[in-house]
């Protein structure tokens, strides 16, 4: 079966995951990106590329914070912006997914922006889409589930590229909640087509997956051994549900065993980079001098994250 | 009294209900429609028609869907759209209806689009603006109580012609619940007026209006009389709330009497279309074979709608 | 310390409260917004001052109306405008107010507008920008629990200034529910800076703040007294959670006391203005005849005050 992601040409159709996105695809994104992060510091921050096209933001599962940001990146682009708060409308009058999708095609959609609890969701409509026939209708994943959310990891392979130029001799620990994140997912993913010489998994058993190792990744339950000469240290936001949950005893315990203060993060190389995908827990999983010290580069984070899905969406829309 | 949604030139200043829209009005509205859809296909899907005029989304009743392509079409002629959740604004406070308008009236609206749930609220407005000597402010109905809903008449006049070029001998079926329809009441009121040679009303006793006759309308309680030979079928969305009340036994009940087979269908003309207001419910007024088969034109009037609306508001500005 | 609102060249770089604004800038947005006006009633109502800029509605307390006036505002700006409903965001799951505003900023925002229940919270924020650097970024206060509506007195006094021209001899009355309420607080230390001859709080003994007589008003608990020969009546909105509460025996004796009929009105200048924020409770605080009478300037207000939201945004990006 063909890539999802790729028309025949082998160029970028639908942004769904990480996994499969070539190493030149990803690396064009990247690429594309820097060329719009400059135009977020010029004094009128538009460019004409998706003028008079409409792009939905269809959230079936609600979250501001990422909506914004797609939300600036295509008005960036001058699109036309609609977004739809599925979780009140049509599908809670029983329509189904699909012919929810094909009534936003028929309105002339050009662009979809998904975010969906359920993975693969995504998938889903792009495959619909093929069906259909309209290799002019895009989608991307805005996080599906447990699944991926690949913008973000695009974002972070930005940030760690900026800082640190080289995928090749780069040792990367991800810490926290790896078998419920689609963020982790996202990045182990993008850090392996790139390259990267290694990625340790840090958490506890119960947040990690049982078939880690297939990944190639190296498992760490000790938060020291995880942290050890790393370059880039990536800490995953730990959800509420989980604090009191039958996973973890308590959010202070986890803080305790797995939260990135000044003296773990030492254990790193010096220059070490620290991110995470916000909202932070200050207090849980990462300590207030870590997040607002030198070594975060959190903020950049989120300013990469809309060159990333300016860049993402303009993509798509050229090809 | 006059026609409240004409000035006195005969020209369309408000669209409240397709019930007293002139034929020559309507067929104005489709003629321009059939223009703006052409811009729905091209690269920039955008004319710069309303640029700098404000379109307030009113919506007193929740509706994604109607409200998203009015959204867009008012986008595409280049407004300012804002949308008035206002089930959670200011008439929570106690304001009247009238004191919300003439509120946004001060801030130089240029045109309401109302959905609210008690019929008539659509008039009650253009009339206060009319005493108001407010000439340059429009209001579109975009669903009033059982009352009308007059561009989903027009879209559907709209896709009729588009299929059926002439109104003189056909013959429409309109089943399920004519009589909680707004749908229903704006698509008998057009096709009388464009001349429909026979409309059909099909449903059960209960969900029929029993001054159905005075319509003109041909009653038929038996769905195989009502298909019998006819050119078009417009199916209605069986409201779930009727499905569990004391006006059907079921959903499961109602499909066996009511529900368009593809067996049923067979019975109409060979080349009959069918239609649907959205958003479907599959299984209970309309099976999946005929809703995806080919007499189906439940996407086309979908797109035909967003240039229906276009067309209403560019008129309107213009007027 | 520095007036937080003002730059090191005295220009206004926050609006966070009328308190402490010199009435040089006061005029100078009276006078800005005075030339927005007319751009109201232009065909085009838009003027390309903030094209490419991106303005953050950020409302951390639901006002449906408040955040249209600045909406409006924004887009006849040409801004990019990105609402934020806060109260189903990131802060509900834990982030801090300051975590979401640095993610704001590192999005790129170039002004937020500020609702929140908590008084300070948009002297914070600017606070913090201040500390950040950030001399690119404006806050502007869109009402701050009981402590200020900068934005409210600012078209207060753009209302009067229309309907009287000069402030030196008036005498305004402002009547109702001033201890809770930030429209009144905001009008008195306007008013007081435009050198207003006498302002009257008047209401009942515990809807006064008791240290009233320390900002320089007349205190009258009798509401002939108070306007008595005014020229100008702020009524205010008597909030509903007042009317059953342990302060007021109830609306009805309310509108006995305080409520101003055509019969108390009579008692001010024969051409006095009345004036209220909206939404009116007709009936409670201002009887419909007044409210619907020749010397009320209340909808007038709602035109002068996107004209000054305007002038404020302009200014602001233009410091």
């Amino acid at each position: 079966m063909r890539n999802p992601q790729l028309n025949a040409n082998g160029e970028l159709t639908h942004l769904l995951s990480t996994e499969g996105l070539p190493r030149e695809v990803i690396n064009h994104i990247l690429d594309t990106a820097s060329s719009f992060l400059k135009v977020s510091h010029r004094d009128v921050k538009k460019v004409p590329l998706l003028r008079g096209k409409s792009v939905f933001n269809v959230f079936f599962e609600n979250s501001t914070r990422t909506r914004t940001t797609f939300e600036i990146a295509a008005k960036r682009l001058s699109a036309d912006v609609i977004n739809l708060d599925v979780t009140r409308s049509s599908t809670a009058k029983g329509e189904t997914l699909l012919d929810t999708v094909d009534n936003l095609v028929a309105m002339h959609a050009d662009m979809f922006v998904v975010r969906h609890a359920a993975s693969g969701a995504p998938h889903l409509i792009a495959d619909h889409l093929r069906r259909l026939g309209r290799k002019d209708v895009h989608v991307v994943n805005a996080g599906d589930g447990r699944h991926a959310h690949p913008t973000q990891g695009l974002l972070d392979m930005y940030t760690i590229r900026h800082y640190k130029q080289d995928f090749n001799n780069l040792v990367v620990a991800i810490v926290g909640d790896i078998l419920h994140s689609r963020v982790a997912r996202s990045d182990i993913h993008a850090l392996t087509t790139l390259g990267a010489a290694e990625v340790r998994a840090v958490g506890p058993q119960t947040l990690l997956p049982t078939a880690m190792d297939k990944m190639g990744l190296r498992v760490c339950h000790d938060l020291r051994t995880g942290l050890r000469d790393c370059d880039v240290v990536i800490m995953l936001r730990l959800q509420n549900e989980r604090m009191n949950g039958a996973l973890l005893p308590s959010g202070r315990e986890y803080f305790h065993c797995y939260g990135l203060t000044p003296a773990m993060l030492a254990l790193a190389k010096p220059d070490a980079i620290v991110m995470h995908p916000g909202p932070m827990n200050r207090g849980v999983e990462i300590d207030s001098d870590v997040a607002d010290g030198p070594q975060a580069v959190i903020l950049p984070q989120v300013t990469f994250g809309i060159a990333v899905r300016m860049a993402v969406m303009g993509i798509l829309a050229g090809n």
